[in-house]
């Protein structure tokens, strides 16, 4: 059995786990199908000889003993939880990437200085709780205890509950941080979930850093009224006002393309529309990402200069709120030039490139020195039943993994 | 008591017809409601000396016999049926006027040549069955009596049921039709709906013409992808697409506002809109009016070019539906010059202007030489509970209604 034979069966191990086949995977946090999941990848590492733990957050680590168990791990790792009706690809590739590098490791018998660990993070997807990334937020001790707890799913069980039912105490989930150990380096596999690598026709990204999205909540109060009888030069349309707005944030965000920076209006909802009436208010929900702050806080800058121009110009009142601004993850440039000689070595089309996505590695980057290694995704399609990566792709990917961790690792 | 007072109690005995007290005046039509109040209101009609009978489609004709009652009868009126929780004034101030006039006549003791007619029309709010002026159209003859039979109200009641239950017969809808009669003259008196005459500091509208909307649906069909990881210049936002339109549209009848032309997109919704998705479809629904089908066209060429435009630049699909246009009705000049040297005479402020709703005036102007008078509403408000017109107003309106019933009635 050859490696790409061996990697399917895998990969199609971990994707029985599913309580929608036929419509994607759904394998949502700390449920049951997700944990008989994460205990059946356990027992895959247990099988390779590891060392193997489910922390108080639920995330999972196998380790590999090196010669000298004293020096810090090279650790790699991604999550297999999943969005509702989602791919089979997102997270999962990270997981079964990691213990395909370590099954060759095993076969080629080969003894590393540094330890090494695989962790599959709890938690990944926010569809559950509306929080992303629990399980690498609570190792690298970024966890609002008090505001996680009682956060509810759409059955309104808390996460709370929810760990109790996994058997996880969650007033203990602070034990899962590891903010006090040393390690040598991170690295996490992952489709790249957007359309980049495909349509320049390259294999691997190496990712320089992790935006974070700024999310903006724009309220728009302009006066309803009939369509028929209100001349056009007496109203206050607020679904006008917000047009402007959504066109004005594409074009600065065009001009920032540059700095791999976006902004999109995902929502525009008019309250009470219909057909004959102009619209009185209208709420948008903006999210604008970029690796540069400088970048994102020019489309802001822009952004709040429009709405000001806007209210002005159509006599709205205009009340923008940020409901969340976080700092993007810069990835380690030392690791990224390793990935990057490791590429050039083996012939395969790679370039560096940005993630507009949030993953684990942003989380790991505040413990140790980090790399994100993306494969390519057919028609950027992602948390999507049609989510496709090419089973070739994925092998390259986990042959630079393999390379990542051996260089770190050391022979 | 001093025509003010009078005219007072009786629009107040209307309005006292209402089944949503404090909040705004809901008086359905066919529903028990609103026949107590037009069998009310037809009694009042009687104590006034008039033949009264309800017709087929429940439309009441109140007349006054002249003193040749061969000739055609001159005829005002409106309706006394209201959408659900509106206001006062959208209706019956046109039916309680003319029932005024009739006092008035029968007070100075003034016989006129011709009979004159009051009629309340049936069913004249979309509200309840989705289609509106049921009761002018079934006496211009322009009811699709098979069409109609089966629309249902919110609650599932048919037209068909909902007659049957004030006791007329659906399947005799067409005896209401009055299209082989002669008619002198029909006026009505309405408020305007809208912010022209109060903005203009005018007390009296007169119509020239009622626009009739032309109504699309237009759906954009783009790419719903990832809002982080999918590059500006990769995107096939849907949303960005619907806005330009709205924004052209508007553009195009700010530019034909000199010929009394709207539009409007009161609906954008966005399927499955999310803060983090770049929107893959959009919905919008487009109202345009204007009573010069010329100019309404223009901005209905400028759309559909608007859309080609769009479709090829952001490499979306776009299919526009129009769902209704109907042709704008065009009163009558003769009649318009009589209200224009009435109101001279009074000296009361006045202006010509189009009517961007409907009103039963509309189907009556397929029957007879028709004209519509409006008077003012605050903030334009309509349909809705806040709807005000001074009394003062109204009465100025009713002298007008007087002085042009007389006019073409004759002493």
């Amino acid at each position: 059995m050859n490696y790409k034979e061996r990697y399917q069966i895998l990969f199609n191990k971990i994707n029985q786990y599913n309580t929608t086949e036929g419509i994607g995977i759904t394998r949502i946090a700390y449920t049951s199908e997700e944990q008989t999941c994460t205990h059946a990848f356990m027992r895959m590492c247990k099988l390779e000889n590891m060392d193997i733990r489910m922390d108080a957050c639920g995330n999972v680590i196998a380790r590999r003993e090196g010669k000298q168990n004293s020096l810090p791990p090279v650790v790699m790792g991604s999550h297999l939880d999943t969005v509702y009706q989602g791919g089979q690809y997102d997270g999962v590739v990270g997981v079964t990437a990691a213990l395909e590098v370590v099954k060759r490791l095993n076969e080629k018998g080969i003894e590393t200085e540094h330890p090494i660990e695989i962790i599959s993070f709890a938690c990944e997807e926010s569809a559950r709780f509306g929080v992303s990334t629990v399980g690498s937020k609570a190792m690298a001790g970024l966890i609002d205890k008090e505001k996680y707890r009682n956060l509810q799913d759409r059955d309104g069980i808390t996460m709370e509950k929810a760990f109790s039912l996994c058997a996880l105490d969650f007033d203990s989930i602070h034990e899962a941080s590891r903010v006090n150990e040393q390690f040598k380096a991170f690295f996490e596999l992952h489709i790249e979930q957007g359309p980049i690598l495909i349509n320049n026709q390259k294999k691997i990204g190496i990712v320089t850093g992790i935006a974070a999205p700024v999310r903006l909540i724009i309220k728009i109060i302009g006066k309803a009224s009939h369509s028929g009888t209100t001349p056009m030069d007496m109203r206050q349309d607020a679904l006008l006002g917000a047009a402007e707005i959504a066109l004005a944030l594409e074009k600065v965000a065009k001009h920032e393309q540059k700095n791999g920076t976006v902004a999109t209006v995902g929502v525009m909802d008019i309250q009470a529309g219909a057909m004959n009436v102009v619209p009185g208010e209208v709420e948008m929900k903006v999210d604008i990402r970029s690796t540069s702050i400088e970048s994102r806080d020019t489309v802001l800058n822009e952004l709040y200069e429009t709405i000001s121009l806007v209210k002005n110009k159509r006599n709205l009142d205009i009340q923008s709120t940020v409901i969340s601004k976080e700092e993007p993850a810069l990835l380690s440039s030392e690791l990224n030039e390793t990935l990057t000689n490791i590429c050039e070595e083996k012939g395969y089309p790679f370039q560096l490139m940005p993630s507009g996505a949030g993953h684990d590695a942003m989380n790991m980057a505040k413990l140790c020195p980090t790399g994100l290694i993306f494969i390519p995704s057919v028609d950027g399609l992602s948390h999507h039943p049609n989510e496709y990566t090419d089973i070739d792709d994925i092998l390259m990917g986990i042959d630079i993994l393999e390379e990542a961790i051996l260089h770190y690792a050391k022979k």
